[in-house]
């Protein structure tokens, strides 16, 4: 699958083994879907990306480059609809926690086709992790996915497609790789950033578009939910069941989240 | 500089793009002192890599052969002392947290000079992060190292060298590199593992060789310690001041610590 690696279209893209981002996880990421050959919510992501190379003092082009490589490697893979990602690390470096001042960042776009559509969720509640609410990174798509992994994990080794995350307070905060919504008593909740939540470019466009309490939610809370939805920017997916406790509904909360997501944008 | 990767030295390592250690720092390392062209403390090392393998679900090579990768490359560089670099990440795969089922590990080797002595350090109380004592990664020493990026950024924004990093609970884990030994009231004290302490080589072979206190160690007390030194694997360094606050000694416990880490180990 042909690539895009700092300015040069390539089948087979390589780095540099002492690239930061191999050797301490030291980048960020996007992962942007495309409809149409265009990306979508594509200032949204670049701001949420421009947010986290702040945060690690990471050096970046400027917005009008990163659309350009994008829209370079869609057509270069002849791809409408994709699965983009984009990854921006610190570069090559010598040893040693301390970016080196003259960094240059590796920039690099691939694509890929689409998830096919997925059956309803069988989730659990990862018990060999916590996500760091504690901890900026919390907040950005970093390159350190580790935890993410771990829980991801152990949810197929427990038979289930994906896995809750709690806080370090015990507290719900997202899973490995979406947003949760979830309807208790009625009422349509999600996790603040400030639970550990990253805050998702999906999740915003919900946010902004229906009446959504973004409220602390503790597991019991959860496990009495009526309905419950994932989403992320490659798609959305209801729940069928929690550590095994089958949920009755979820058609009705995704088809409304699915109304809000697919309203055209900006 | 020369560099052993996948069975094969060369002068320009170069990885696969799509390798999991670049996209989602998924994999593990170790940092090695050699010293007369021999590694230190190897079995140590490679139990702790081992032990990181394991959570992570890494297929690893048998210690024969890691050891034979670290003396290959130490001839090839022509190096008796040096700073050796251990890397083992997932290896290349497709979009995804949950690993591929027959992943092909990347298996990577560099070498450098061991840092030159450094004068006592000027150490901060790392504000902008926490170490998470709740996630199995603090036991590991993973390629997921944007906490310690962080607070090592923050130390030099600070005008300092190195920062402690706080666990989720607000009580000391350790440093962004080392770990750190304190001696209060008379009594030398390091915090435990499961406060989110880096079960270190050089900390093991402390623990093992004189008599130190593991016991959570707050803020308050670590301020009112009357020497501080931490240690790695590459070293160890005496405290001159902590968050601008000159500490009196630390020669003394330097000069305890060095006698056992400098001890003849099998």
């Amino acid at each position: 699958m042909i690539a895009w690696l700092n300015g040069t279209l390539t089948a087979s893209p390589r780095l540099d083994a002492a690239d930061r981002g191999f050797t301490l996880g030291d980048g960020v990421f996007e992962t942007i879907r495309a409809a149409g050959g265009r990306p979508c919510r594509l200032a949204a992501h670049l701001a949420r990306l421009r947010c986290g190379a702040e945060l690690l003092g990471l050096p970046l082009p400027d917005d009008a480059a990163l659309e350009a490589a994008l829209a370079e490697l869609l057509a270069a893979a002849g791809l409408a609809d994709a699965a983009l990602r984009l990854t921006v690390s610190r570069g090559p470096a010598p040893r040693g926690l301390l970016p080196p001042a003259d960094s240059h960042p590796t920039v690099l776009v691939t694509a890929g086709p689409l998830p096919p559509p997925a059956p309803p969720a069988r989730l659990v509640v990862a018990t060999v992790t916590r996500r760091n609410e504690h901890s900026p990174l919390a907040r950005i798509k970093s390159l350190n996915a580790l935890d993410n992994i771990l829980a991801r994990r152990e949810a197929a080794e427990r038979g289930a497609d994906e896995a809750v995350l709690l806080n370090t307070a015990g507290r719900v905060a997202e899973t490995t790789i979406a947003t949760l919504f979830a309807r208790i008593d009625g009422i349509l909740v999600t996790p603040p950033v400030a639970e550990g939540a990253l805050p998702g470019v999906a999740r915003a466009a919900v946010l902004a578009g229906m009446a959504v309490a973004e409220r602390p939610l503790s597991l019991a809370e959860l496990r009495r939910a009526e309905e419950i939805v994932l989403t992320n920017s490659l798609g959305l997916r209801r729940v069928a069941d929690l550590d095994g406790v089958a949920l009755a509904g979820g058609e009705r909360l995704e088809a409304a989240l699915r109304q809000v997501l697919d309203a055209p944008t900006a």
